[in-house]
C-alpha cells in the first residue's frame, strides 16, 4: 500500500487544492443544525469536490462514520468504542440503552433532591482535562442566562487553584465533585484531599458527605469513601475529551439546571444526524474536515486561530485545544507506519474584538498567518445595540481584511497623505501591505443558548473525527500522556527522598540538577 | 546587500544550529534579576556561540540596544522612540525625567488620597490589548497575597463583558478608570458610555466624577468630561504593549498598593540592567531570542508553547501573544524589502498541569512539535508542601520526556507485557514512541513577587526587541491593525443604514451576504 502522500486519492487532492482559487467568488454557506457554516473564504472547486470525495472514498469514511454510531471498536489501539454519540441520542442504542438512561435519570433525580431542599449554594468542580474543560465552558458560556449556584472549577494540581476556588463559601453549603474517568489523576485526588481537610476545618464532622463523583471507575470512588447514591457512572467506551455528554455534566445540571444539559445533549444528537445524513457537499463537518486537511497538509499552515466573537466563548479555545490537540497530534497510522504529510494543526485564539488589540498584527502581516475560525451570535443577550452592531462589524471586517489584502498601490496611495518624499513614502508603503488570501471559516449561531452550544461542540467533535480517518490516526488514544506523567511520579519520589544520590540520576543534566537544587529547600 | 538568508553571518549561524547536538550534555543556567534562565536543552556548541555573535554584529545589535536606552527613534515607521525603560529607570534619563517622575508622583498621590479615605471599594477598568493585558495579568498573579480593592476588567466590545464586570458591584463605591493610548479605542469608549447608564441608573447624579482616564492624549479625556486631575498621562513614545510601566498601572497601585506597582518597576529595571550590561554569552534575553531564531528560522517550529507552572500566571499567555505578535507579526524590513525567513512564530500555551491534560500529548508525539517555555516558582504561596512538590516534579517530567524521548526498544518492552502477539505488540510499541530531542527554556522565579513577575516581563521584551534586530524588522510599530479597523467602521455604516443598496458593496460576497443578513435584524 502506498503511503499517504503517495496515494492516487492524496495527489490529486492536493493538486485540486493547489489549482483552486484563493478568492473564490461563490458563497458556499452550510446550515446544520441551526448553525450556518461558511465556508466561501476556504479553497473549493468543482474539481477539488470531486478529489475530496475520492479522498473520503480511498480513507473509508462512510465505514467509520458508521462503525463510529454502531459502537463498534474504532479505537484500535485500545480495542474499544467511542461512542459519546450514544450518550446523548433521544433513543440510545440498544446495547448500552438500558446503562445510559439509568445513569441518565440517577443524576436528574439527584439535581431534583437537592433542588427540592435547596441544598448546596455551592458546588466545587474537581477534575481536569476532558473531565474540565466542558463542564467549564457550558457554565462560562451560559451562566449570563441565571445560574443557580455558585460553581467554581478547580484543576490544577498547583494548590493556588484549589485555594482559591474554596475562598470565602460556606462548608456547610457546599458539594465537592470528583470527575474523573480512572479516579486515580493525581490532580483531582489531591484538591480533594485539601478539600476534606478544608470542610473539617470548616467544622463539617462528615466531610464525605459533601462529595460526589463522576468516573468509569465506581468501585476506587466507593473506596474513597463516597456515598454509593452520589457515585455517577460512565463507561470504558467514553473518551475523557468527550465525556461531556454523560455525568461529567452534573455541575451544568447543578448550577444551570437540567434542562441546560438536556438541551446541549439535544443540540448535539441534532449535529449527530445532519453528520450521520447530509450529502458529503453538505455535510458541515465534513467539509470542515477537508479544509482543515488542505490548509495544513496541502497549504502548509501550522496552526489555525479560534476566534469567537463573544466574550461568552473563551473557554472554547482550550476546550477545541484537547479536541484537536490531543485527538490529533500523533502520526503513527494502523499498520505502525508513519504518516507522511504534515498533520495536527496547533489550536490557539481568544475572543474577538480582545484578540484583534492582541494578535491580529500577526494574521495580517506575518508572512504566512494562518486561518481563522469565527464565530458569530447573530442575536445577543444584552441590550445594548450598539454594542453588537460592532461587533459584527469587527468580525465581518477582520474577516474581509484577511481575504481581500491590501494592495501596494493601496498603500501608497494612502501614505503619500502624509508623506511627500516618493522614495519615503515607497518604502512605508510597503510597510502597509496586507497580502490577504488568508482563509476564514464563519460559523453564525442564532443565539448562544445551551442547544446550539451542543451543536457546535458536536459540529467540531465531528470534524475532527473526520480529520483522524482523512489522515489515517486513531482520534481516540493519547499514549503521548504517559510517559510523563511516570516520569513525574518518579520525579516526585526524588524531589522528597533527600538522600538519594543524585549521582545516580537517570535524568539529562539539566533535570539532575534542578531535582538536587528543588528538593534541598 | 544581500537578503538576511543569503547574508555571510547568516548562513553561518543556521549551519551551526543544524550541527549542534538536540541533546546538549552541558548545564548552560543564566541568573539575570533573581531568576535563573535555563537554556540547557536549546540548541548550543561553540560553533553556534561564534556565529551568534557574528549575526548579532551583522544586524548592529549594539547599536539598537544602545539607541532603545537612549531613546532614539528606533521605531523608524512611526519616528519615535521606544522608551518604556525610562517609566521604570529608578532615575529615568535627564530629557524626560521631569515628565515621568511628575506622572509617577501624581499616580501616587491620588491612590494615596482615596485610600486615605477608604474610597471606591471596587475598580472597573476600560482598556484592550496593550492598556489592558499587562494590569490584569498583575493582578492576576499577584492578587493572592491580598487585594485592597475588588478590581474588574472589562475589554471587549462584546457587551456581556461590561455587564459581567459592572453587575453586583456599589456604583456609589466604584471607580472607573479608561485607558486608552488614543482616547479614541472604539471597545473602551463604548464601554465607558455603559459605565455612565449604568452609575445613573443607580443614583449616582454625577458619573463623570467616579472616572480617571490613563491617555497620551489628555485633551480628548478632558472633552469626554473627566477631571483634570484624574487625567494620567504617558507619551507617544510609549507603545501601547509596553505601557504597563506608565500610569497604565494605576489598577495595580489601586488593587494591590503602590509598592507592587514600585517593586514590579524595580525587578524590570533589574533587568534593564542585565541586558545592557551582561556579555553575550550570559545575557539571558539575547540568548532567549537567539534560541528563537535558531528554532523558528532554522529548525522551522511554527509556534512555541509558554506554560508556566503556575496557576496564577494564565494571563501571561494572552499578554505574551500580544507582544511576540504583534511586535514580530511583519515581515517588512527597514529598506522596504521582504524578510527571506521565515519569522514570529505563534504563541500559545496554558499552565501546567491543565495543559499536560490539553494538548502535552501533541508535544510528545506530532510530527513536529513545538518548544515550550517553561515557568516554575520554587517557593509557592500556600502550604501545601505535597501539591507544591507534584507541580515542580510534572514540569521537570514533561521536560525531560520531551527532550529524550522514548524509543520503540523501550516502548516495545512496555507493550510486550500485555499484548502477547509479538506483530500486534510491534504496530503497538509504534503508537508508543516519542521522538525526542524537543528543545526547552525553563524560568525558574524564587517566588512569584511583583519584583520577580516585573522582571520576567522585562526579560520577554528585551528578548523580543532582540528577535528584532536579528531579523531586522521594527517590532514597536502595528500598521496591521489599521486596515481591519477602517473597514469595520465602514461595515457598521453598512450594518446601521438598512437603507443601503447591498447591490453595490464593495466587499466580497459572504461579506455582503452576512452585512445584508445580519443589518435586517
Amino acid at each position: 500500500m502506498p503511503s499517504l502522500s503517495n496515494s492516487p486519492a492524496w495527489k490529486q487532492f492536493s493538486q485540486a487544492v493547489l489549482s483552486s482559487p484563493s478568492k473564490p467568488d461563490a458563497l458556499r454557506i452550510i446550515t446544520a443544525a441551526q448553525l450556518e457554516v461558511d465556508l466561501t473564504t476556504q479553497r473549493s472547486s468543482k474539481e477539488l469536490a470531486r478529489a475530496a470525495h475520492a479522498l473520503l472514498e480511498q480513507q473509508g469514511f462512510e465505514q467509520y462514520r458508521h462503525d463510529l454510531f454502531e459502537g463498534a471498536k474504532i479505537n484500535w489501539t485500545e480495542n474499544r468504542a467511542a461512542w459519546h454519540t450514544a450518550l446523548r441520542a433521544a433513543t440510545p442504542p440498544v446495547a448500552v440503552a438500558e446503562a445510559v438512561l439509568t445513569e441518565r435519570a440517577r443524576l436528574a433525580k439527584f439535581v431534583e433532591e437537592v433542588n427540592a431542599c435547596n441544598q448546596y449554594r455551592n458546588v466545587v468542580h474537581l477534575g481536569i482535562g476532558g473531565s474540565d474543560w466542558g463542564p467549564r465552558l457550558a457554565f462560562d458560556s451560559l451562566a449570563g442566562a441565571g445560574t443557580r449556584r455558585t460553581l467554581r472549577f478547580a484543576s490544577n494540581v498547583d494548590a493556588h487553584a484549589i485555594t482559591a476556588a474554596l475562598e470565602g463559601l460556606d462548608a456547610h453549603d457546599t458539594l465537592v465533585i470528583i470527575s474523573s474517568k480512572s479516579f486515580t489523576t493525581t490532580e483531582s485526588l489531591a484538591n480533594a484531599a485539601c478539600a476534606i481537610d478544608w470542610l473539617r476545618a470548616n467544622g463539617v464532622a462528615y466531610p464525605l458527605d459533601h462529595f460526589a463523583a463522576v468516573t468509569a471507575n465506581p468501585q476506587a470512588a466507593r473506596n474513597f469513601g463516597i456515598n454509593e447514591e452520589r457515585i455517577f457512572q460512565f463507561w470504558d467506551w467514553v473518551g475523557g475529551r468527550y465525556s461531556l455528554w454523560s455525568s461529567i455534566g452534573l455541575p451544568i445540571a447543578l448550577g444551570l439546571g437540567i434542562e441546560a444539559l438536556n438541551e446541549m445533549r439535544a443540540g448535539a444528537a441534532e449535529m449527530d444526524e445532519h453528520f450521520l445524513n447530509a450529502p458529503i457537499e453538505q455535510n458541515a463537518p465534513v467539509q470542515m474536515a477537508l479544509s482543515a486537511v488542505a490548509n495544513r497538509s496541502v497549504l502548509g499552515y501550522g496552526s489555525f486561530a479560534l476566534c469567537p466573537y463573544d466574550a461568552r466563548l473563551g473557554s472554547l479555545v482550550p476546550w477545541l485545544q484537547q479536541l484537536e490537540m490531543e485527538s490529533l497530534g500523533k502520526a503513527t497510522l494502523r499498520d505502525g507506519s508513519t504518516l507522511d504529510v504534515p498533520s495536527s494543526p496547533v489550536v490557539w485564539g481568544m475572543p474577538g474584538t480582545d484578540g484583534q488589540h492582541t494578535f491580529f498584527q500577526w494574521l495580517h502581516q506575518d508572512g504566512k498567518g494562518a486561518p481563522v475560525d469565527f464565530i458569530l451570535c447573530a442575536v445577543p443577550d444584552h441590550r445594548h445595540t450598539r454594542h453588537h452592531r460592532l461587533l459584527i462589524a469587527n468580525c465581518l471586517a477582520q474577516r474581509a481584511a484577511l481575504l481581500e489584502g491590501k494592495s501596494f498601490e493601496q498603500s501608497l496611495k494612502e501614505v503619500t497623505k502624509t508623506e511627500k518624499d516618493p522614495e519615503k513614502a515607497a518604502v512605508l508603503a510597503r510597510h502597509h501591505v496586507h497580502p490577504g488570501g488568508r482563509p476564514s471559516t464563519l460559523i453564525v449561531l442564532p443565539r448562544l443558548e445551551a442547544r446550539q452550544l451542543g451543536a457546535l461542540l458536536a459540529l467540531y467533535e465531528h470534524k475532527v473525527f473526520t480529520e483522524g480517518v482523512l489522515w489515517g490516526i486513531n482520534p481516540f488514544d493519547q499514549w503521548g500522556v504517559e510517559f510523563g506523567k511516570r516520569l513525574a511520579g518518579d520525579i516526585e519520589r526524588r524531589l522528597d527522598a533527600l538522600g538519594s544520590d543524585p549521582a545516580v540520576s537517570p535524568y539529562d543534566p539539566s533535570t539532575a540538577y534542578w531535582v538536587r537544587k528543588l528538593a534541598s529547600r
